[in-house]
């Protein structure tokens, strides 16, 4: 018993970050430590089934590289951004690649190529488990990975596990109504939607509100038109009013996102990560500040509000993670 | 092993529901069905520990009047209305008794006088708990017990499980904010909480903005004054347009607050109960329309959304599953 328990511990994990333009591989020991990973770019106009193919040769070549056999690891598991049914191995829609993945058997397809355990979720559960298990959320039961960039979404683990939902998708914070009457429509038709609010996506649409209010802008149209986070953060600098009220605003509603989730779940930390996070300190603190004025005499045991500790290798890892869960 | 499997398939819940106004104690199967039951109305006046012991000696009568020994049951489950730490049987708060609990060690005083394992949680818990074993949530992993009434509060059932969070309280749905934009300010402060939209708490002064806002009024001073289900129901039925407005909104609220819950959780089944449901049909109508709204064609699988099954016996046979739980 002691014997077997010991050969467990030290299977490896093995973990694949598939992104729109990144195809990442990853093997790590149970502790997190990477023991050899490779990362390749040419996947993505590959289509479904050749991208499940190249996926296949990456960990092939990688596990004989490192001379680790199918039964030195845990299985291999794949996080990309999607709707995901984890139980089911199943992809139900993708929306950055060429060829999108609808209704498609992942997991049973990459089994025909790969004798091994294989786990496909959506990367914010990744990145929340990564996160849990070998980051910021490390030693803490209760914990909500939130990605703020392009839209808002979230891997929520309750009681030491990922929660998944009943078909599959939860952690959809970014489709939660924080402002019914707002203006701005989100991609998915409805108003006032955290991610219009919060999110890059509708940034363009919110600068547009307030100059139609008859604020001033010092940004150039081409800029205006093609808003992101990084052009937020130079409007800032310019001293661009418009610009500092969206970060303002951006802010608060992510504030509103995390207080609506402390009420609901009452987790022990929220965990920021995502491109806009990029905006600092300042803006970190302008979301706990929301977070407070909410809250205030509420408390019982204070949330931790912080960034991600592993950066944009949350990802990877938190894939290989995904091995060590029952989806 | 069969043998002691069997003992323990055996054993009754017993359970206790204290409310403001009754205190009722239940002897039940573990499939639910009632073997005994007694209820008394006179515990609010008897301060902390007072309540205690006569929660105690109701127990010790109903055990021994059924000849029911301590090594006969799993335990005594209590739910009742307030904030409550269950893993520590700690009650934080409560509001609806004259002598309120303040951080007191509930478990820990009723264990001195009963000599069995004891659960405290608050009363959603208990009745989500008790739709999920033995209502309409039974053969459910995922469902969410919704109270709506005065305030609004869940249990939430996530893979099974219970989740309580990090502090106890989770399942505050009635305070996540939904319309921060709003002029209706909640008991907590805060302006547009669930609750404050949706609850009867706050229908005085919904009222009064639709007056202030021009529209006519048919109820009295007094019933707009003291205005809850039964009076709105009044007004619904004398064609009252500002009470017709309220019903609309109150349901459309409660929609944003399920949706919510979808896109977070994603649950199987929400069901519904608390005094606000006995709007009926319409009501319900409403609710699932508001819903149904937002999530277009983002369905995946059905959201279930249905009124309680046990009706207001929900907490007590709740309360006593509650002993089938790890806190």
């Amino acid at each position: 018993m002691a014997e077997e328990e010991k050969r467990m511990t030290e299977k490896l994990l093995c973990g694949v970050d598939l992104g729109g333009t990144k195809l990442s591989v990853g093997l790590f020991t149970r502790s997190g430590e990477s023991v050899a990973e490779n990362k390749v770019t040419d996947h993505s106009e590959l289509g479904n089934d050749g991208m499940v193919g190249r996926i296949a040769d990456l960990v092939k070549e990688l596990l004989e590289r490192e001379g680790v056999g199918y039964s030195d690891i845990e299985g291999v598991g794949i996080g990309l951004a999607g709707h995901i049914n984890a139980r089911e191995g199943l992809i139900i829609t993708t929306s950055n690649f060429p060829s999108p993945f609808r209704n498609y058997r992942f997991r049973d397809r990459l089994r025909e190529h790969l004798e091994t355990r294989i786990i496909v979720d959506n990367d914010a559960n990744a990145q929340a488990l990564g996160e849990y298990r070998f980051g910021a959320g490390q030693g803490r039961n209760d914990v909500v990975f939130m990605t703020v960039s392009t839209g808002v979404g979230a891997g929520v683990i309750v009681d030491g596990r990922l929660v998944r939902g009943h078909s599959g998708f939860a952690g959809e914070i970014g489709h939660t109504i924080v402002e019914p009457s707002s203006s701005i429509q989100c991609t998915c038709g409805n108003y006032g939607c955290l991610m219009a609010l919060s999110g890059t996506i509708s940034l363009t649409d919110r600068y547009r509100k307030y100059q139609d209010q008859g604020m001033k802008s010092i940004l150039d149209e081409a800029e205006i038109s093609a808003i992101d986070g990084m052009i937020l953060e130079k409007g800032l600098h310019a001293g661009d009013e418009i610009s500092r009220r969206l970060f303002t605003e951006s802010a608060g509603y992510i504030g509103i996102g995390i207080y609506n989730m402390y009420q609901f779940i009452n987790p022990q930390m929220v965990i920021l990560g995502g491109g806009l996070m990029k905006l600092g300190e300042e803006f970190l603190g302008l979301i706990r500040d929301k977070f407070e004025s909410m809250v205030q005499n509420m408390v019982h045991e204070e949330l931790q509000i912080v960034t991600a500790g592993l950066g944009n290798r949350a990802g990877l890892i938190g894939a290989a993670a995904l091995t060590l869960e029952s989806p």
